[in-house]
This record gives structure tokens, C-alpha cells and sequence, in this order.
């Protein structure tokens, strides 16, 4: 049913009016326990266990399928792209084991199908190689694409945890599906790789042709010996042209990767995309990877765009300038600061900088003075806790004041 | 006149047909320098000096303004618009200074003003902003937004030098623009700030209400301290909603960011754009934000929008299965391997090893040996070359039968 995108269409119905130009209203939902209902705010639309009676629905232009799994996911897709309605899908399984049957009803029946939300969850990482990366031959691809792996992943590396125990414990914080094979053996990431694949080499792609290893081979061990040689081990998906117009590498193992490397900061449940193309060279995109609202955020861009692109519309505008906001003046800005004082080493001098931040509401979190007693002023940085900045500016000009001051405070913001 | 532009539309024409289903020609090119039309293959092109004839050529329907600064090219994107044709630019300052004005000329005249380019060059951050999430309220975004800034910035950090020196280098080496104070006084990214603003919160965004700070008050001091504290030191664009349907900040200033942070792992010339939204939740967008390369990608994926999006054209199919690639047998693939052998520690075993590897053309690049000396088995770690898979395979099937191996030997591949 996708309780995440019933949600946002109704929250944010406005920032997506006013995005697409187009008031995208929900007018029908299915799904089969219809006891969920109650769980949301469904005034006005029309609730149901029968799916094919939405997708005949001459009020619905666009279909939602949010099953997952083969059956009857795929059924109703072709029913409704059949019926010359757009499609959009989360669906990465499907798309990866039966991509050419969807794609040529689709193209028949001139009827759009999306599906951003298939890989990578909240990244607009389809969007991105489709169309932002337009003018790109694709090179080679890298994915963290399947968030469970990561986290275990991560904490083997920064907790020292062996496989089994992290398993366990986000099987039992609900982190982890269960059961948990097939995140864990790899073949979610390969459903993704092979979608990337397709997408990047405009190639049928055979699923069963994509190398898979997952991550319970993993050991503690492993990533302990890695990271001595400067190593992190991810579970990626890499798919690169191994031969000009020829065959294609599409696999998906455990991967050691340099610690420099922008994939190695990737931790936890978090998702990310690393592209090598030939004009725009190195992009990178991250993100949430699944969860209801990530995943709720790629259907509704599919959809937006579905909207937009409706042929009566004209272009987009370049900006919408709906309101005239003010910039809040910098002093009323409210923020963590670094002020680094230049001063003589005086008795007493610390104390008469804490007395004036503390006149002026300036709280200090942390101090390190630098330990050369001499006749040479010496620095003193403070960090502040969250404070006003005019509160700060008007504490550096009397500590400026102070004529065991030697230079001007140097102030900076923290984010 | 963009010559990264030209030679990705005639190096990249059929990709670019192929993701558009259009045929995008270049037909017609103006530059002051006809002198420099030499260098480029502009076989069936029209040159010339005169600008005002290519907007005015009925065969023109998208005009590329790729000449910066605010005129002439203001009065060139005001021509081309109210001619009713769409364009493109990369024009930062001319947007931030004089958005309004162009944006009532393209809504009046029903034509696209596209500016991908415009803020951080190759990395699609104003397709995901405006697009990609559309069901999305922006909450926060941070961007590393001027390549030169942040390139001082890294060298500071990681090889301790001060501002000056790396600046004078950076000039000498053409990396940073001569002279620099656009870059480095911050405004370059102040105009990135008030397109980001704007687009964000749909509003109109006073420039001079930008709070602007450059890098050149930073010293070598500041930059180590932040250190011990456990932050680096960036040049971001923070904008923000500072009251709901109020105020926003919109501000550029050095910023002190944990060394956690993904921002913080941006290193040298690189952007990055770090974007906290209501549904999608924290996602991230890096690459290139400058080069000739860069920017024709971004300029080639807005012209690229624009042809898709003319209506009598269907929906883009969801793939386009051109050709039907093989995926290379894993055993074909190439790379680096590390292996883990779990052995008895007996004199000999490491040179039984490594004779086998030789005999299979697997070359060893490093190795660890755990210093247990004991009669338990003990780890031996070998980092490869690059290989042949297969060879690794036969290699490990060999190793694996020597006496003393007391496990399978892990084998993980390298990025």
C-alpha cells in the first residue's frame, strides 16, 4: 500500500503542486488488508482489496505498485500500462528478472513506467544517469546499494563485531528483513546491478549472468587485516564496460576499498552511488537507501514528473517566485563558534575573556591553550556552545578591547 | 562559445540521441574570436561573430549562452526568450543578480531558461533539487561550491602550508583564476547560494542580504586546531529555513565541520552539495564543480531536458535494449586480490606459497604475516597485482591443497 507515499502526498500535496505545476491528488487505494486503512487520513479517496478496479479506474492516471515480489506485482503493472496508464514501481526484483516484458508494454502502449525508487531508495540516482548525466558515456559504476550489509559491515569495522553478532542484533532492532538471505547473499544489490546495468549499457541484461557474493563470508578478521593495509571492505555493486561495445562486468561481492576512497565514508545504513563517466568525470550520489519516506520521496518524484511532463503544460519555470522571504541579517543567525584569541600570556587573562563571553550569553564547551610560557603572546581557542551571533561578535570586540590582546580574535562558525 | 560544449554534442551525438529520442544538432556557433572555430570539428556548422543572427536563425531552437559576466549575455538570454526559444546557461552571476527578470521572460514567452551548470558544474544538483525530490520539503542544504576555495583549503589541511603559498601555486599552476578574488572572496559561491535559495524556497533572494566571507582570512593556525578538535575547515553555502514561511539564512562563510561529515571527505578541486530534506532525509551529490567538461555535461543534460520534453515525442521508454551485451565470466575479470591463508607456521609454507602464485602469473604486491609463533594454525595475508580471476582461482584451489593449510583461503576482491 505504501503508508510512506500516502503520506507525503498528503504533507507536502502543496511543495508538489507547486513543483509540477499539477495538482497530484491520491484518488485510490488497494491493498488487500484493508483493516491499514484506518491509519491514515483517506478522506475522500476511495479504499478497496481490489487492485485491478483502481488501475480500470478512468480517475487514476497513474498507478503505484508498491507490492513487491513477482506475482501479482507484475500482473498489475501490465494491466495498467496495458490500459495506457503510467506506472510507477519500487519493484527492483521484478524489474530485474522480467525488465524487457514490462518495457515493451510500456513503449506499445506509450505509457510511462518509473522506477526510481527500485534502486538506491531516496537517491535520484535513475534521474541521474537518465538524464543529468546525459551527455555522459557511462564508464563504470559503483554501489553501496543495500543498506542492511553496510550497517553490519560498518560495525564489524568500528565495533570489531563478528557477522553473526551484528546480524543477530539488527534482526532483533528490526534494522534487518526477516529472513535476512536475501539482503545478506547479495541478490538485492545484484536486482539493483543488473537495473543499473541495463540502464547505463542500454543492454538486456541476464540476472543470472551477474556474479554474486554476499557478505557471510565476512569475517572480523578480514576487516581487521584491511584496515591495517588502509582498507575498508564494502559489499558493492560494480558494473563497467569491459569491452568497447562488447561485454559488460555487472558483479557483486564484498570489495576492499582504499579508506581515501569517497565510498569509505559511506557507513551504517546509508546508500551511495559512485559514477566514472567520460564529461562530467567523477559524481558521487548518497542517500537513505530504503525506509518508508525514502523510498515514499523516489515514488513521488516519479510521479511529479509523470505530471510534468503531461504535453499541455509549458516548460517549467526557471525559478517559482511565490513569496519574497527575507535573509535573516547574520546577527540574529544562531550557531556554534571557534574563536581563537591572540593575547599575552598573562595571569588572569583566561578568567577576563570567560567573564565577558559570560556577559554577553556565550557559553564555552571546550579550551585549548597553547603551553608556551614565554614573553610571545600565545593563542587560547575556545568553542562555544549554540549562542546568537550578535552575541559573539559584541563579546570578541571588548575581548579585542582587552590590552593583553594582540591581534584581532579570528571567529568561526561551526556548522 | 564553450568549447567543452561542442565537442561533447559531436562526440556524445549518439548517446545523446539515444537518451532523448532526438537528434540534437549543433547548427550554429558565435564567438567574438572566430579565430578559435580552427580548433574544433565544426564540419556542416555555421560560425560567425554575431551573436544576434544565431538566436534570430529560425533552424536555432535552443540557444546555449556560455560567455559569463552580465553583459552581453544578459541582453543575448533576452533575445533568445522572447524569440520563444529555450536556453541554457552557466551564468551564476548574471542568474543571481538578474534572475527575476530573466525568469518573467520565459515564463511570458513559454520558453526554458535551464542552468544546470550554473552551480557546481558537472554534479546534477538542480535536476535533484527541482526533480528529484519533488515530493520533498528542503530543509537544510550546505554546499562546498567553489573548487578553487576548497582545493586551498585541502593543501592547508593536509600538507600544513599557508594561504598565500598554496594560492600563489595554485595561480602559477592555473588552477585558480587570475585574478582570484571572485573565488576567494567568496562571492563565486554567494551566487551559487542565492540560485540554491531561490530554487528552494521559491522565493526572490535579495544577493546583497547574503552574508559573504572568503577564505582568505583562514591561516595555518586555525586550520590545525580545528584539527585537534576533531574538524576541518570549508567553505560552504549554508541555506536554511530559519522560521517556517519566514525568514531563510542564506550565508557563505569558512565553516568548521566535523572530520565525520561527509562534507569533510571532500577533498581539492571537488564539490559537494549535502541536502536535508523532510522525506528523503540526508542525501549528498559530488563531482566536479568547474572544467570545461564538467560544465558541458551539464550544459549538454539541460539541452538534452529540453529536446525530451518537447510534447509530440511518447514518454522515454523506462530502457532502452539497443543490443544484448554478454556480462564477462567472473573468471575474465581483472583486478587486485586480497587473500587470506590460514596455515601452520612451518618453515617453507610461505615460499611454497608464493611459488604457486608465480606458477598461476598471480605477482604479490604486500603481505602480513601474524607473529603468533605457536602450534596454531596462523594467518598469512597477501595483497595481489592486478590479475586475471581465473588465475587466482586456479591458484587458491593449489594452495588450498597444501598440508599445512588448515582453512579455505578468504579471497576478497579490490577496487
Amino acid at each position: 500500500m505504501g503508508g510512506g507515499v500516502i503520506e507525503t502526498l498528503v504533507r507536502n500535496r502543496e511543495v508538489i503542486a507547486s513543483r509540477t505545476g499539477r495538482d497530484v491528488r491520491l484518488v485510490r487505494v488497494a491493498d488487500l488488508q484493508t483493516e491499514r486503512f484506518a491509519q491514515f487520513d483517506l478522506e475522500g479517496v476511495q479504499t478497496g482489496a481490489n487492485a485491478s478496479e483502481l488501475i480500470a479506474d478512468p480517475a487514476v492516471n497513474v498507478v503505484c505498485e508498491l507490492i513487491g515480489g513477482i506475482e501479482p506485482a507484475r500482473r498489475f503493472i501490465l494491466e495498467a500500462l496495458n490500459a495506457g496508464k503510467s506506472v510507477v514501481t519500487a519493484n527492483k526484483m521484478l524489474l530485474a528478472k522480467h525488465g524487457p516484458e514490462l518495457c515493451r508494454a510500456a513503449i506499445e502502449h506509450k505509457a510511462d513506467l518509473r522506477y526510481e525508487a527500485a534502486v538506491a531508495g531516496g537517491i535520484p540516482i535513475i534521474k541521474a544517469l537518465r538524464e543529468g548525466l546525459a551527455g555522459n558515456r557511462i564508464e563504470r559504476v559503483c554501489g553501496i546499494l543495500n543498506g542492511t550489509c553496510n550497517y553490519i559491515l560498518s560495525r564489524m569495522t568500528y565495533e570489531g563485531l563478528e557477522f553473526d553478532d551484528v546480524l543477530a542484533q539488527a534482526i532483533e532492532q528490526g534494522f534487518a528483513e526477516t529472513p535476512p538471505d536475501l539482503d545478506i547473499q547479495g541478490h538485492d544489490t545484484a536486482h539493483k546491478c543488473q537495473i543499473i546495468a541495463s540502464l547505463c549499457f542500454s543492454t538486456e541484461v541476464d540476472l543470472d549472468a551477474i556474479y554474486v557474493e554476499g557478505v557471510t563470508g565476512v569475517t572480523h578478521a578480514d576487516v581487521a587485516y584491511a584496515r591495517e593495509m588502509g582498507y575498508l571492505i564494502k559489499l558493492l555493486a560494480i558494473v563497467r564496460e569491459a569491452e568497447p561495445g562488447g561485454a559488460i562486468e555487472a558483479r557483486v561481492h564484498p570489495t576492499l576499498i582504499s579508506e581515501d576512497h569517497l565510498l569509505a565514508s559511506v557507513r551504517n545504513e546509508f546508500n551511495a552511488v559512485y559514477v566514472q563517466s567520460d564529461t562530467a568525470d567523477a559524481t558521487l550520489y548518497y542517500g537513505r537507501g530504503a525506509g518508508r519516506f525514502p523510498t515514499a520521496s523516489a515514488v513521488v518524484a516519479d510521479i511529479a514528473d509523470i505530471a510534468r511532463n503531461r504535453c499541455d503544460a509549458p516548460p517549467a519555470p526557471p525559478f517559482r517566485y511565490e513569496q519574497r522571504r527575507p535573509v535573516l541579517p547574520m546577527g540574529e543567525v544562531r550557531g556554534r563558534y571557534y574563536l581563537r584569541l591572540t593575547t599575552l600570556d598573562k595571569p588572569g587573562v583566561l578568567g577576563r575573556v570567560c567573564t565577558i563571553l559570560g556577559a554577553h550569553g556565550v557559553s564555552i564547551a571546550s579550551c585549548i591553550q597553547t603551553e608556551e610560557h614565554s614573553e610571545d603572546p600565545v593563542h587560547v581557542v575556545l568553542m562555544s556552545h549554540e549562542t546568537v551571533e550578535s552575541a559573539v561578535r559584541a563579546a570578541v570586540q571588548d575581548i579585542d578591547a582587552i590590552e593583553t590582546t594582540r591581534e584581532k580574535t579570528h571567529v568561526i562558525r561551526v556548522l
